[in-house]
């Protein structure tokens, strides 16, 4: 028996995109081999309760999902696993100072998807969010008037002055592709803001799309291993929460 | 005229411990040479002229403060410029393995000091928190009894196991120094909670001490350079987000 050379496990939750989508999305984009854990039947060592098995693991267990092990390692926080995937499947560039660069830039998408998080349970993340709807509300108003606008221009910013089809250039890094997710994200859960405020980063969006086109994303997109968003996941599609328009 | 080899240029608000602080606390352990630019004059290229100055460049600029220029590179965001520095100054180990778990540690204590903006922001960074002080009041109530004890006994559990004096072995690395930090501004902020949290925790309790009785941590901690906790920043005394005991 031997075992794949670049076999990794994904262990995270297995009926959300989530923040594991970020680590999907970069898995497939390249080719790489794995399994997504918790979505093998438990009785093939799969489940939830393959997750729950190692965040009990005594030592340098993970804080939480998502989390990945590659041989020996296991590695966890979504940028720390694209930190380390990056250069393994040159979904970053070379130099020092681009990777620092990425991480940089996907530590500002794990702050705008914690943001997302936080319009549904503002309170806390123990509760339902049938228990904290009238802050989700408030919330929320100031995450499609503010936050929304203010993250995307950034990414736009970050888009110009280049006629470069990604943002280190010709190739597709996991910036670009986790990018792609946020808005796919935010228009499933927010359509009417992003409806606003999407005409005012075309080079984002023309980025999302040209991530959407690539042959491995596309057939992941079409695949049963792409999940759909619903309303377990970090973007959901609460009208209530999708209300207000950015009156700019 | 000659610059020096290692003069780092913080970037951060000028009168709030904040993220910068972690930096902050790692340049000291180093003995770096480094400047807090906006505690300059602004006569003198500091004050917040200079951060937004930085903020406002084009292409590759930082989303926020904290960020480190070191030479060519300005480097944004709390957990990548330790990952910067941690080598650079030996504030970390030198294996993959050991720099991917101390970012991924760092990443959690990222998680905690957002929640920790949350307990008086719980509806938008851009209102006051008299905007939103009963929110702040029953998000506060979640977090001191369910997070800090959920997070403090997750680093606890990560130093069990061991007579370590550090999370690495005998070397202090910038996860220990910002350890160090999250139970200062918690015992600062939340003073009843950590009454009833701190003596579940050790380890982590023993290992702050180690942190602030280094020589050179105990001299910053001593000096004008470490700024006062106060209600401007990220952990601040209000008693009444202090208000409940965790019943367990």
């Amino acid at each position: 028996m031997t075992a794949p050379t670049t076999l990794y496990e994904l262990f995270y939750w297995p009926s959300i995109q989530g923040r594991g989508e970020f680590v999907r999305l970069a898995l497939e984009e390249a080719g790489a081999d794995y399994v997504d854990v918790a979505r093998r039947p438990e009785a093939e060592g799969g489940g939830v309760a393959a997750l729950m098995k190692m965040l009990r693991a005594p030592g340098l267990s993970p804080f939480a999902p998502p989390f990945l092990r590659a041989g020996p390692l296991v590695i966890a926080h979504t940028a720390n696993i694209l930190l380390y995937l990056g250069p393994r499947h040159r979904l970053v560039p070379e130099s020092e100072a681009e990777r620092l660069h990425a991480n940089q830039l996907q530590l500002s998408v794990t702050d705008l998807v914690a943001e997302v998080h936080e319009t549904h349970h503002p309170i806390a993340s123990g509760l339902y969010y049938e228990d904290q709807k009238p802050e989700a509300r408030r919330r929320s108003e100031h995450f499609t008037r503010e936050r929304i606008p203010k993250f995307l221009s950034y990414f736009e910013r970050v888009l110009e002055g280049g006629s470069r089809p990604y943002v280190f250039g010709d190739d597709v890094s996991y910036v670009d592709l986790s990018l792609f997710q946020v808005l796919e994200g935010l228009r499933y859960a927010f359509p009417n803001a992003m409806a606003h405020v999407a005409p005012g980063v075309p080079r984002l969006v023309a980025l999302g799309e040209r991530v959407r086109g690539r042959p491995r994303i596309a057939a992941y997109l079409a695949s049963p291993r792409r999940l759909a968003f619903n309303e377990d996941g970090i973007f959901r599609r609460y009208p209530e929460l999708d209300a207000v328009v950015a009156a700019r």
